[in-house]
């Protein structure tokens, strides 16, 4: 309350917003997409749900910000590393961090209910898949640039190896749900030697 | 039922039985784990619910019966790679395949409602684990196989190197899901490329 006083309302706002993402995110990962109700949602983040209504329309919207957010984080972080001087070395540094996030399990749990109802509800689809073409300007110009000094690629052959570098995080998410013995340096330093591999043969 | 009446009891528990799994993985795809009950999956095998109980306690059993049949595929294949005379070779010639099933969105689809779980179920965690602990030796031993004639690598060397490979078959598959222009024969020859490296580096 004390923090709110001090806050004008555009940015009141962007709390009370930024609270509703929060507690969706809890609720979806302990219920499910479909278990997680607009009511839920509300008294989790401590709001009525007419309050909710206001800031979002349906839970679609919610995922809508929460992908958002992420593509941002995303973009940020492609900006970083191709403004980087030495670009493949900025991307086997980053590795680092990204591995962390990847592991991450309640961000990996989050992901899994956002990416299971891909195949359920179009809309949820068409919000990941836009995400998706949203970076992929980035992507390639990130490769390029890691590549500086080598032969250029042919777009296919440019977007296989992006799609193979994502695949490796996004994988090492899944794996570190299930398996007992992710050891993360040792992966990392496979992982580190990987992406070395992808950008530059 | 003209088959059932050359099928002797044993036999026709198991074709039972593999209804219900066909049932129960067309439900939870559908639905989401928990949105699937044990009476849609009765109807959609086209039996009553006490018939279903008879073959499966509940929906973690249906779960942990999926995973075995999962894991006996596996294990077989990894068997067969491993009794290869050239394994590194047949890991390549494999990996079309193998990307092939990982890129098939009903499976896809299914793995994420079983993963989503794990997080909620303590019970599915465990489940995916014991699969998980039950494959690792012969993970071991076929990138040790593959890797004939060069120096032996420390354990957590050797299970890094299998995560890293198992993560990105996984990994793709979760890209297939949002990603547009992920062009499988490209994936596929960088895909075996990484493979070869991971293994012989």
């Amino acid at each position: 309350m004390t923090s709110e006083k001090s806050c004008n309302e555009p940015c009141r706002a962007e709390t009370r917003r930024n609270q509703v993402l929060c507690a969706a995110a809890q609720c979806f990962r302990q219920s499910g997409f479909h278990g997680a109700s607009m009511a839920n949602i509300a008294r989790t983040a401590g709001m009525s749900v007419g309050h909710i209504y206001h800031y979002f329309e349906n839970k679609e919207a919610i995922i809508a910000a929460i992908v958002a957010a992420e593509q941002e984080k995303t973009r940020a972080l492609l900006e970083l590393m191709i403004s980087a001087e030495n670009t493949i070395e900025a991307m086997i540094e980053f590795a680092d961090k990204g591995l962390d996030e990847h592991l991450d399990s309640a961000n990996v749990a989050l992901q899994l209910e956002i990416l299971a109802e891909v195949s359920r509800n179009p809309r949820v689809a068409e919000i990941l898949s836009a995400s998706d073409r949203a970076l992929e300007d980035l992507g390639d110009q990130l490769l390029s640039k890691a590549r500086s000094g080598l032969p250029p690629l042919p777009p296919d052959e440019l977007g296989a190896r992006i799609e193979a570098i994502c695949a490796l995080f996004q994988g090492l998410g899944l794996r570190g749900l299930t398996s007992q013995r992710l050891e993360r340096n040792a992966v990392l330093a496979v992982l580190q030697r990987t992406i070395r591999q992808i950008v530059s043969s």
